[in-house]
């Protein structure tokens, strides 16, 4: 066992913070939280612990959403609109990873900053290149680092060099054993408009065979809702396309972004009992809309936040919970006080247990929790009278990766990756 | 004269970027640009220069609204409302720049961030504390960076505690000497609910007589603009109130926000020839809505960004940029497309030329300007075949104040201030 003291910090609930000062944390050697503590319990007295002063110990973050191969296009092209940019920017990039060697190089860097930034855990689109995806994987298991890693599939309405059949993705995952640990695949289709109905039928086979989660986009935008209605015309509404295929919430189901889901297709995601993953930069960057959060988490529907780089331009997930909340005022405003912001402790939560909720028991401090964390020296901005809450605050708004002093994934401290 | 050869980029205009590759930039003694070449002219050809290899040199950016006392505050209390914002944080915080001692503590802190950020001029708001106030602007002084520091006249609607009167703030400009200089005061109203019209009156008459700039903040939140209408019934919109008192265009002057301007009151600004000062970051945080930026600039309107920490949660003006994109995104998502959202040219424009007009030639390289730059060293996202464009984009959505490894301000190069 291993313990640990810190200004500990975590989100049981999402109404507010629950903190630690100067607490243990009791660490199984298996990995998993035994127990947060103000002093250590008597038949535990005389254990050694690590002493890490008066540094805050936070739960490590998940990115529930997030494009790999366009890691090299971070920043790049946000001028452009959303068809463009694709076009000229996205699908020539992705066709790079047909090139293993390409691959190796930026994934690695990929990973790299993931780690970096203290995403311990992602939900990963790849490419439709298994040798690329299989790499990656593997990139992913050296690293220490928990990912869902999709092979992507597309083969209709997608340029020619970027698609692939559904006898490669069957294929695919046909020659997968690994599918347990904290690194597998999940079901990708890219989104309805880019899979025929052949391909979906067979991605949602293999979801329920395989017993494997699904991950897709949707309600991104108008046109795109529309272009839905018109390719799947017997479909109740675009979410409706993907459960009629057994892609929505027959298996556990991340669906980014939905801008603009409401009335049913806010119903049917609750039903099924799906994760919305919202992605407010991308939103932002594509001027995509301001996803209704408050709406979602009111009608109970499960919500975790996504970096979707490229169209977001930073891995930080601080970054992205400062948008969330950001943008959830804009709404507020717009709503004349209707819809209430959200706070800074819903958004930590959506960061870190709500996110986390998909991998397992992640994201938080309580027993039995995987211990995921971020030991975080915020030295340099405390330099007055603050409060733990404050300097939590301020961490949040003001820190970057050069605060992260130590970074644990199931227990294990995870050291920077090298060849990145 | 020093000659420096670098990739030299630049927006002369707001529609696009001047970039020149390993070009040359000559600066005069004075710390004036005499000119940007590809190749040195035959009469400079044997002259000495600076290398500086392979890194951006860029204009330094300017910061036309931000609130020094507050700087401590930080990334704190974004949750909460405006009002409890201001009575629990902001104003006890100004409060406390009555020490002196607090002060030079916490305005040094400051002027050095803003040197790492690489903000090399600012319009600031200090406090009603006439000492804490001069303190400012010595440490601005010492520092090499250019700034307007306005000592805030209130002497209503405020706490006890922070208030000064109409005989205070005449002695305080009656004492000042020093009004030129890259270093200058600035006649600073808080706003019209917080001054008297004996305040106001007396404001705009210094304003006139020492031929001062003027900035407030105006038409932020509509709560706000109906309290101005109460308090001054006969102005016929809130910026005619400051009209009405000489502090609006009489002068050259810096309004902040204007999120909520139209009809007669744009109208005004235009023909008043005053500065709206946008500050996206603050207008999210403070759920003030999104300001009508592209409006402004199609009439003609001059724009200019402000952080306004600690409303806006960072002094870094590479963010404020991104936020004034994004909420341009937003607007434009929301009209449909009518309104189109800023270019990546035209944000750099803002934080550079047209924030730099407010103190003179300042924010470009073109001839006759004041040579305030700053030198980015990006190789670190540069790891692939960037161009020069995508370089830039990068910096501005992933860089941050380790990449910057000099500053220049009026052609001096200024070292990290000391002390702070």
């Amino acid at each position: 066992m291993n313990i640990y003291k810190a200004n500990i910090i975590y989100t049981p609930t999402p109404d507010r913070f629950s903190f630690v000062r100067g607490g243990y944390i009791c660490v199984a050697a298996n990995g998993i939280v035994e127990g947060v503590y103000e002093k250590l319990p008597d038949e535990i007295q005389d254990h050694s612990f690590t002493d890490f002063g008066d540094r805050l110990l936070i739960p490590a973050f998940n990115d529930l959403h997030v494009h790999a191969p366009q890691y090299r296009n971070l920043g790049l092209a946000l001028d452009e609109e959303l068809l463009p940019w694709l076009e000229k920017y996205t699908f020539p990039e992705e066709a790079k990873f047909a090139d293993t060697d390409y691959a190796r190089r930026i994934y690695r860097r990929f990973v790299h900053e993931l780690w970096m930034q203290g995403t311990m855990r992602s939900s990963v689109f790849a490419t439709i290149h298994a040798d690329a995806t299989d790499l990656l994987t593997n990139i992913f298991r050296e690293s220490g680092m928990g990912a869902y890693i999709g092979l992507v599939a597309m083969d209709r309405n997608s340029p020619d060099y970027l698609q692939n059949t559904p006898k490669q993705v069957a294929e695919y995952f046909e020659r997968l054993t690994d599918t347990d640990g904290i690194v597998r695949p999940i079901i990708t289709p890219r989104f309805i408009p880019s899979c025929t109905p052949d391909m979906l039928r067979l991605l949602g086979r293999i979801a329920r065979e395989k017993n494997l989660p699904v991950q897709s986009h949707l309600s991104e935008n108008r046109s795109e809702i529309n272009w839905v209605a018109e390719l799947e015309p017997d479909a109740s509404c675009y979410a409706d396309a993907y459960r009629r295929y057994g892609l929505l919430g027959q298996t556990p189901t991340l669906m980014a972004h939905c801008c603009h889901s409401a009335g049913e297709e806010m119903q049917m995601l609750r039903d099924n009992d799906v994760v919305v993953v919202h992605c407010p930069t991308s939103n932002s960057n594509l001027a995509s809309g301001i996803a209704p959060v408050r709406v979602f988490l009111d009608n109970g529907i499960r919500v975790a936040l996504g970096s979707d780089i490229s169209g977001g331009h930073h891995l930080s997930m601080l970054r992205v919970m400062q948008y969330a909340i950001q943008l959830s005022k804009l709404a507020y405003a717009r709503s004349e006080g209707k819809l209430p912001y959200l706070s800074l402790s819903e958004a930590f939560y959506l960061a870190t247990k709500a996110g986390g909720s998909f991998f397992g028991k992640v994201g938080s401090f309580e027993k039995g929790y995987d211990f995921d964390a971020l030991l975080i020296d915020d030295s340099y901005l405390n330099y007055d009278d603050y409060s733990l809450e404050h300097r939590l605050q301020r961490y949040i708004y003001l820190g970057d990766d050069r605060d992260i002093r130590l970074r644990f994934c199931q227990g294990r401290q995870l050291l920077e990756p090298s060849n990145f």
